[in-house]
């Protein structure tokens, strides 16, 4: 079986084709929903409590009903994830409002999808060269707070940084403050301290964000372009890539920061 | 038949539970598309012309292509009207950049998905009652200069006015001036002049709003708090409602604005 020609809709694996998304659903027509990624290391789903907890969090905060318990959706993402033999694969994880009348207003009987999918992933072996990009995260709207289906600002910013010569983007918030990456956080080593973005500059709430700030390792701060530009190391975090180095800030070489990197991956 | 059982896909109408979205479509996974939402008056499509240029001028700016001509679009558009009997409807245009494999950046390969569904409409008879919420639009980003399938702000802006007990949201953007409604842009006379918020405030470019400026009865402005309380008359405007009349803001009673409807009406 193909990674991939399978998923994981409401309850049950089907295969790929045969999974309907209504036209009408929510997720599909407004962005109205939220997704995680995961990383399947061969053996077991990475951070999937975290994942699950931020997921449940996000969705009572924009009304959504998680449709089954942390025990039925792992059952299925680990269903999907037989097809990966061992291998590293990427789970997604998306919960929508489900179908509904036309219009914004969210009615009463809304009934939530959420569905599963797996694809084959393997951690960049590159370093990530970052450029400073125009398009801006919505500090403190829902579309930065949570990781939603409302993508298309990460979208178009990546495609920015790719036509100004670069693998991936930094995005400031709409306060004037560094906010993250198109898909990833950023920490820097800055003074000697290790800094990541603040949430209400338009920060992603990271997984791997989160635990490196759990173990003390990484401070939370309003980061400015002046400290990109004259930081001592920088890496981003997801939980695909879970610490990738960066080898380039706006065209200023980064030299060799394994210490730095080696530093972050041991504390997760 | 039930209006709206039927869907038009990349070309050809078929019942609503055979159209399979994929669950790997960028603008399920992404919000990655664009949208237009059309009044059918019973008789024709109204202003389709404007809804066709502004759709292929957005996805020209997003990358996006077109898969079919105007003629084509509208052919299929007026087959799925035809359920309506001469009622009023709204029809809806939906443009993704279609399935592609995971992650954000856009492959050379991806096929666009075009679609159209249609829903019974009546413009609604009451006034509108405005609050000014706190989610704000991305002025400048895509989300807010393009009408995206990125839409969740705008979800959640107008569930934040219903819950302070109004049913239209006053968004400012993040300029700090006045943007929009979450489905609708707003015209209010102060001091003597028709003024709509600046696209550059985050202010989605309307059709009807576009109308208006073109015919020279509004003018585009900063419109800040301050004018919001002191205007004299206000009203919504939209595709499928033209215009509408605000009975308050944030509490304030308009007196009757029953000419200035009128006059604004009169030029579209």
């Amino acid at each position: 079986m193909t990674l991939g020609s399978k998923i994981w809709v409401n309850g049950a694996v089907v295969v790929k084709e045969e999974a309907k998304i209504s036209a009408t659903d929510r997720g599909f027509t407004l962005g109205d929903g939220l997704f995680e990624t995961m990383l399947w290391t061969g053996k077991q789903i990475r951070f999937l409590d975290d994942h699950l907890a931020r997921l449940t969090k996000s969705a009572m905060a924009l009304g959504l009903t998680m449709p089954f318990e942390g025990e039925a959706i792992k059952a299925g993402l680990e269903a999907l994830a037989q097809d990966a033999q061992g291998q590293t694969a990427a789970l997604r994880l998306t919960l929508t409002r489900g179908t509904g009348p036309r219009g914004l207003a969210i009615a009463d009987t809304t009934t939530p999808l959420l569905l599963a999918t797996i694809a084959p992933f393997e951690a960049p072996a590159s370093l990530a060269t970052l450029k400073t990009v125009a398009i801006k995260r919505n500090a403190g709207a829902p579309s930065a707070r949570y990781k939603t289906l409302s993508y298309l600002d990460n979208v178009m910013a990546l495609q920015e940084a790719r036509a100004l010569g670069g693998n991936e983007a930094i995005m400031l918030g709409t306060t004037g403050f560094v906010a993250c990456a198109s898909s990833a956080n950023i920490v820097i080593a800055y003074q000697g301290q290790n800094l990541t973005p603040a949430l209400d500059d338009g920060a992603l709430p990271g997984i791997v964000r989160g635990r490196l700030l759990a173990a003390g390792v990484v401070k939370e701060a309003n980061v400015d372009a002046q400290m990109m530009a004259h930081c001592t190391n920088c890496a981003l975090t997801n939980a695909l890539m879970s610490v990738r180095s960066v080898g380039a800030i706006d065209g200023r070489i980064l030299a060799d920061q394994g210490d730095f990197i080696s530093r972050l991956k041991a504390t997760l």
